[in-house]
């Protein structure tokens, strides 16, 4: 019997405080070039140019930025003072044909030089080349807790034999999976309603999970999404589209922060007016 | 002629100490939410929590508890005067629809990190990818040597060609690549009957066998077969659902110490009384 | 917010200025040799002879010659005061009929110690081998980072599954790949219109976008394309055939000269004159 | 000229010593449960009991034992001083049903850690994965040359497009592949005549070659067959099932030291009495 | 400008000085046992013997023997004195069926160990395995390098979607591989006439060309084409079956030595009497 053992939240390593606020993530992914390609810039050309979104990260609801190695290298030198760095390792295009696959295309130890805090691993369940993937974060992982670095999976059940990508129970064993393979976080598609999302959260035990933002939706059904998400145990949100896909993506991170760190509602947040100003 | 050769058992190494007691071992398994996912949790949903597990393997009955990185990760360094652990070292979701295949995702010198006392290890001989794994399970068993960490082999016969997994020659040749390969303990499903059981064990010769537990079943049919296993050589059980799934895990598991460690029959054990209290 | 961030321009590592001047790039390519075989150098039997191309890449309009490892070992000592060498890591012969792929042939390390000033690398975004090339690329990338040197990217979609490998969509990815994965430059096609080709310099954000030459054209419709796609923010060309094809090479390198350093338009140039001489 | 070169035998490195004796070799192998599984210890059941092979080992015919991992760490320390260990580097079970593949279950340096004075490989010459095995066996040969330790090669062409595993042809041509890869000594089956026996001894030049014992055949044309081999330049044998599978495998080893170190007719072995006595 | 730079020829690492002689080179290759198997010593029985193939390469006309690492440990050490060692590192049996492949028998550095002078590799451009092979070669090509010395490639497109392995436009591209990728000699079949070998010999640039001997013809024929590939370029020759199939092996030398080195025509060479004696 361990008598000081209070709650599981103590137990687990907190590799991710860097990338956290009071327990809270907000990342703001970047990664959409490499895996959808220019098309995902066409409702907003501006974010094309990556130096729009590191100043969108430099808003206070952003936790952490997620690029790949490129993007890291050009800009987050300049950067560094003003958000956390979220290494997202393995990617690749939608060019790619075959059953779902991600190139390991950074090394950890290259991306704690740059200065990374944490990083971010997508693994295909249920893809043929889940074994293979499996192992390359396994690798990946183990450095990560060797460069004191906190642990994102992008957990993305898909390929031959998955009937639905979201399906409650789908999400919730991907959630799951983060947990058994060593993530601190686990980055999951909303599953479709509150209590699948209170499923998935619980199935994560002491680790973290975010929403994955998704296709850009209205403001009103993004927001109240993630509304339900965090009050069904979600420790946020990775979005991109969501944001750099709108006219102002400032006033949706105002709204964002107001849902996840200070919990209002979709609705107040869309009022605004009492989400914190971008300093 | 070696005159001062007494018996096998003295010939082997003592890796596995740490895992027995009076050479006996109970190995509480908990890497479902990896292989089958939160389904099977849903006998007995707080059991999807870690906690509850570790808890449970204070139980005095349990000679060491059988988790994933990320599991020992997160509740080993609470729990490491309380038990022995055995690093779950491969493991696949059941999302995965190929040739059976597992993924190696723990490095043994960070589960020996960890304070890990033994490996497990998942081969699935007859499988496509049976010389891979085999390949793998080699050198993480040098490894454990070289880390004084003992070997337990999940020895479960799969994949193309199978007709059966169970069958009395399957399991016997299972526990035989155990002895073969280098393993401590083989792990096997129970073969059916009394005589299969001993064959099995013969066929181990110095390597210990234990029984795994598989798919729940009632009290009666499941401490029998432990008891038949036991009396016919088994070294002990490994087992997960049929402890967790219970209402109540800790009187199972009183009833198994008595089985396997006090020699009491199933009968015997199901009428409690006799099986020392969890203290 | 990050006051002193100007251009982006300013942002990427300045890993290219080896191979660059006044941020303008006229790549001499020769390793048509292995991509095609002999074939390649019937319109101008003589530039069959390595010697004449390095000869060549003594005129002023070439910031880098691009060979591959026995090019470069067996001419580049003699040259090595008179160019930079941009070291073309992977290629393969034409006689491969597999899906797009291309052998490793020269490791960084090697490279550098010949004295490469950046390595060329090529990816096939779209074959069934984009992965394993861009986990190549990943590690070329970092070592050429560890040693100082540049990184071009040949980004050629192909493969199963692409229908065109040059329409505007196709390029603009193309480009972006080259940012996304750590690329200095990032060499494409010529996309068709100018508008194209602006829009993939764009995608391009801080990296460098280099024309490939391609196959031979007349002198105009050549010259036109190069003028096209440096107005349009291209930094220049990397030509083998439209420049070693002709029978007068050191001309076109003067036109080229003009269109890309003098920005002359392509009449301009093909006037001549103006442009300087080959000291 | 070389004029002292004598004879070929003297130029082949004498890394073979240790598993000979007069430049003859009994390799007793002990793979089978590996292999084959406990089927091959039915007809004669205390031969599971890998003690009861051990101290037949010690029989003075015997120059090496041949056993898997497993084996050597559970028995060989008491074994040690009583006969050499011949390390069986690859093996897979017979529930493999691809085209014949061995997965290399140990680790040369952990052999020798262990005392072996040399290694067994399995080359299945003419399957489709005979390239990947070859380059198995370059890796092991080479590391046990550096551990001053002998090389036999179980030399066994089949899978796709062998007609025939031990035609004449065929035999010689897996003799020669033990010589020309770097083989101390070939192991391989009898190729059915005293003639082509002779010609695959000649085909492997200075390597020595053992006939493979194969299944259990009656005692006159077992030892008939070792009797021509070792008359036709086989330095000995390599025997497993007809020895264990035998009701006195003390009695055939008896006879098969009379044949093949003693040069006795197999009728003269047979009839016993010459044989020196096992002390 | 490089004013100083006066041939090709002085370009080239001098890497294969110590297995050629006035530039010329006649290498003596004996890996038929591996490649073909014993089915090539039937001509001539006595050559399965090695001792016989190395006595052969003391023959003054021989610039380095071409064999494997078994023939090279058994036999080298013996005559390293009297000849050059060409390590052969790849090779195959015929029995494999699969595409064109050849395992990687042997490292560098263990061949540079055991003294060799230079390495020979085999590529098979066109094959489903070129790109590996090319992998394993530049591998290979550096270790030579690190070690000083030369390298020679087996330069033999062959595989899916090859019409023709010997037509000239094929055996042009391939001096060229040898010379894009870093070989200094280049070791291509005769592609038919005295035209073609001229082109092919140009495409190497300055790497040079040697012909390979393939299936035995008769003497006139043999030396004719010899005399026609030297004649218009090539280095020399390598030869293996055209030598040791024939009852008299140190004729054919005597002649070759007057054809290659004295530049003698074949009928010439034939009348015999003034090539130098064998010492």
């Amino acid at each position: 019997m361990v008598s000081d053992a209070t709650s599981s939240d103590e137990m687990l390593p907190q590799a991710d405080d860097a990338i956290t606020r009071d327990g809270k993530t907000l990342i703001l992914a970047y990664d959409h070039g490499l895996e959808h390609g220019p098309v995902d810039f066409e409702p907003n050309p501006e974010t094309a140019d990556p130096e729009q979104i590191f100043e969108l990260a430099t808003h206070d609801a952003v936790t952490s930025v997620a690029v790949g190695k490129g993007m890291a290298e050009a800009y987050y030198p300049s950067y560094e003072d003003d958000m956390a760095l979220l290494a997202k390792l393995n990617g690749t295009s939608n060019m790619w044909v075959g059953e779902p696959d991600s190139a390991v295309n950074w090394s950890v130890d290259y991306a704690a030089d740059l200065g990374a805090d944490a990083i971010g691993f997508t693994l295909y369940g249920g893809s043929n080349h889940e074994v293979e993937m499996a192992e390359e974060f396994a690798e990946a992982q183990e450095k990560a807790r060797a460069n004191d670095m906190g642990v994102v999976m992008w957990s993305y059940p898909r390929g031959q034999g998955m009937k639905s990508t979201t399906d409650p129970d789908t999400i919730a064993y991907a959630t799951r999976l983060g947990l058994e393979l060593g993530a601190d976080i686990a980055k999951v598609k909303y599953p479709g309603s509150p209590e699948a999302m209170q499923h998935a959260v619980e199935m994560a035990g002491p680790a973290k999970v975010v929403m994955s933002g998704g296709s850009k939706t209205d403001d009103e059904a993004f927001l109240s999404t993630v509304e339900a998400a965090v009050a069904n145990g979600a420790s946020g949100l990775a979005v991109g589209r969501n944001v750099f896909q709108r006219e102002n993506p400032e006033e949706i991170l105002d709204a964002l922060e107001a849902v996840i760190f200070d919990e209002q509602s979709a609705e107040e947040a869309l009022e605004g007016g009492t989400a914190p100003a971008d300093d």
